[in-house]
């Protein structure tokens, strides 16, 4: 990754997996309003990660910009981020003791050209059974308020969750595998 | 976790792992010399963790102490820490495109009553096929010189590895999920 990303996107963990891996890139968080209803869970991270980046770029002249957008579906249903501690209570019960999936959508657009590539990852995450008491104490923290699915795999709920199928970063915000991939193809546009 | 954790190991991943779930803990690495043999995997490991923790915990009057050790193993074969630079390149070359198994054993050991509680976690992972160029500039970091497998999967090695199953975790040094129901079960002695 030698040229600079575009990170359309206000999300500390986003900032935090790029920093990890390396890459130079720029934040400047996109206006786009997110979508919550599509047809499935595909559709719907891929119409917002794409909405993102395609608002950050209609105002840059030159650069890739990345969207990224992540929803975690138990039962096809869609848990956001809850509004509350008895939301976020609710969730992590439904959670709890089961698999649930994880979908991000990512997106890059050349806000040159308007090429754009994006796709979909899907990981499936299995929660273990919680005490009371530990669930009680992570409502009380800061950690499941601005979470998709209230709760964040790479903070306190690491403890929370068991196992995992597919790529474990996909579940912090971005599957980085496969964004490298899409990067290659960017890099093979010029 | 409300009691102090003696953390018989200088990895900075597993400080790393405890500082993310909030745990308190103080480090005290062991001299304890790891074995490179064993029956099997999971022998090795648990022998290797219960090695540390016992050393750490003969020489402290008071204190749950934590061992773990990690291995990589591909084809049955372990990989340990690469030697160089070519054995690194023989170990990534050997791992990419395919599935690997990453086991780390625990144990825990009460340096007062003397009791102890182990358990080994396998994970299995899944590394892509890697360029050679990408390949080169991963083998002149610093990072694939202090780990088993010759890859950090929580830093820039991050993009290689398309998926697991199993605890994410354990891949990178200590199963925390597993880890806090051992904690639970020291809990429960006293």
């Amino acid at each position: 990754m030698k040229n600079t990303i575009i990170l359309a996107s206000n999300s500390p963990r986003r900032r935090d997996l790029l920093q990890q891996i390396g890459w130079n890139f720029i934040v400047c968080p996109s206006k786009f309003e997110e979508s919550s209803t599509a047809s499935d869970p595909q559709a719907l991270v891929l119409q917002n990660a794409l909405g993102k980046a395609r608002d950050v770029a209609a105002h840059i002249e030159q650069g890739i910009v990345l969207g990224a957008d992540t929803i975690v579906v138990h039962n096809g249903a869609v848990l956001s981020k809850p509004a509350n501690k008895d939301e976020a209570r609710s969730m992590l019960q439904q959670l709890a003791g089961d698999w649930h999936e994880v979908y991000t959508g990512v997106a890059l657009v050349d806000s040159l050209t308007g090429r754009e590539v994006s796709d979909v990852v899907c990981t499936r995450v299995h929660m273990r059974q919680l005490g009371a008491q530990e669930l009680e104490d992570y409502l009380n923290t800061d950690e499941p308020y601005d979470k998709a699915g209230g709760y964040g795999i790479q903070g306190k709920a690491a403890v929370f969750v068991d196992r995992i199928d597919g790529c474990y970063f996909n579940v912090v915000g971005l599957p980085l595998s496969r964004l490298a991939k899409l990067v290659q193809q960017c890099a093979a546009w010029s």
